[in-house]
């Protein structure tokens, strides 16, 4: 399967990429590679260097939370946090942008993903420049500050913070859940028709879909200036849940296994002494 | 299934639980029982009442890890925080011995596992009560401050803290694994028998055997002094693991259960609209 079609590697026009992959079997495919995955984390949790950081970015609905339901499985619950961000508290917004989102990584051994991410901050607050005055920055005076400069400025913050990430051992892939319009519409029509559904309906995914072209932009925006060599974008056709799983997994395992994860060998020390430890317990 | 006998409800003498007890079919079992347990999960979170402790202790390889892999498999990665607590970083020794896992306690809607927990306090500290001394506490200064009284009023402590927490929403269940000394010997040669295991094995964990009856006792008068109505310890046979594993997945979801645990109604104001909210989107 060529997955460099996903990846954002020179720039882009978001129109230019599927919203709709059908594989086929993409289920049973999916069920095999997360067995595979598992593995690799163990081996990534014993060798004990690096950690990974999924961010995952898509608008409402485009299937963010039952992505990682199903992708992250067979992973052993120790081995992945996950960090939904919302609208950020009074406490977070007394310090900078990035803090909540720092104080949230995962550790080495680890996967840790980000759902909704740092990336909101050049998104969500792209589009309504006025959140912006809630963050108290010195140098913010009226809503004519908050433009393209500002936000591209934040845009290499987020690069520089990734890159640093990256150099002590963090690996960082990126994911957007590109869906349609038209797909958007049947989904929230669902949870309208459903009553099961009904709480997770919110009238504000109405307002915000009325703001859809604003968040394209903002999105091809951010996907051209903040996916670099060893922090790229990947752009995961949404519009078919069980595909979408299966492709970002097939991404994810292909990166890891990149890094030939070992697990750590028992220290000389330790190892020269396995025999007298076996001696030891069987003439207890 | 008859649970009762698993659970701590008056003074109890753990030789007189069994280490070993074979489920039929536990492997089966569980794998049917973990998806009513992620169903669960989802309404407790679509609820946003409460949320879970789980508290995982045992003898070293009594099976916490592999057992968190099995038993929470099919929730939502999103919906399980799981926290190991080793040894404490300077951080953590510089604030009381509860504060690193008050900041690690469960999201509402979320299930938290502690493995190893807040019990360490009165039990790797107990029997080897030296290691206190590291936490500076104005009022110890010599090795006879740290007598039975002082391990008593840290579990009055305990009991306290949990019943807080359930005042608040947290639904507290408590685990032990009982594993037999015998199993753990098995258990030991196998790490040091097979070379991919080899990296698990510590010369430390021969240490820690040879006190194996001294961590027997202070778990026995632990779970005597902690098990409570609302934060009850369930002694679960830990020799064979999937059985293990399904014995507790089993209590789990029964105390849940009695929960009845509901999605959210819509509120009023939105449910009003639904037709309104059908009928902009229809009309495009």
């Amino acid at each position: 399967m060529n997955l460099d079609k996903y990846k954002v590697s020179k720039s882009i026009n978001l129109k230019d990429f599927n919203t709709k992959e059908v594989i086929e079997d993409a289920e049973k495919k999916l069920k095999k590679l997360r067995k595979k995955l598992s593995k690799t984390q163990d081996t990534m949790y014993a060798e004990g260097k690096y950690s990974v950081l999924i961010c995952l970015q898509g608008m409402d609905t485009s299937g963010k939370d039952s992505l990682i339901r199903e992708v992250f499985k067979d992973v052993n619950a120790r081995g992945v946090e996950v960090h939904s961000f919302k609208v950020p508290t009074e406490l977070e917004l007394k310090h900078d942008f990035m803090w909540r989102h720092y104080i949230a990584l995962p550790a080495k051994g680890k996967i840790g993903v980000f759902n909704r991410t740092h990336y909101e901050n050049v998104l969500v607050t792209r589009v309504h420049p006025e959140y912006i005055f809630g963050e108290n920055i010195p140098t913010i005076k009226k809503i004519e500050d908050l433009n393209d400069a500002f936000f591209h400025d934040r845009m290499e913050r987020i690069n520089d913070f990734e890159s640093h990430l990256v150099k002590n051992g963090t690996i960082v892939l990126k994911f957007f859940l590109n869906l349609s319009k038209d797909e958007q519409k049947n989904r929230l029509l669902r949870r309208l028709n459903i009553p099961e559904k009904n709480w997770k309906f919110s009238a504000g995914d109405l307002k915000e879909r009325k703001l859809w072209d604003k968040y394209q932009f903002c999105y091809q925006d951010l996907l051209n200036r903040t996916s670099k060599e060893n922090t790229p974008w990947f752009i995961i056709p949404a519009d078919n849940k069980p595909s979408a799983r299966f492709i970002l997994a097939e991404i994810l395992q292909k990166e890891l296994n990149k890094y030939n994860f070992k697990a750590p060998e028992l220290p000389n020390k330790v190892a020269e002494k396995i025999e007298e430890f076996k001696a030891e317990l069987n003439n207890e």
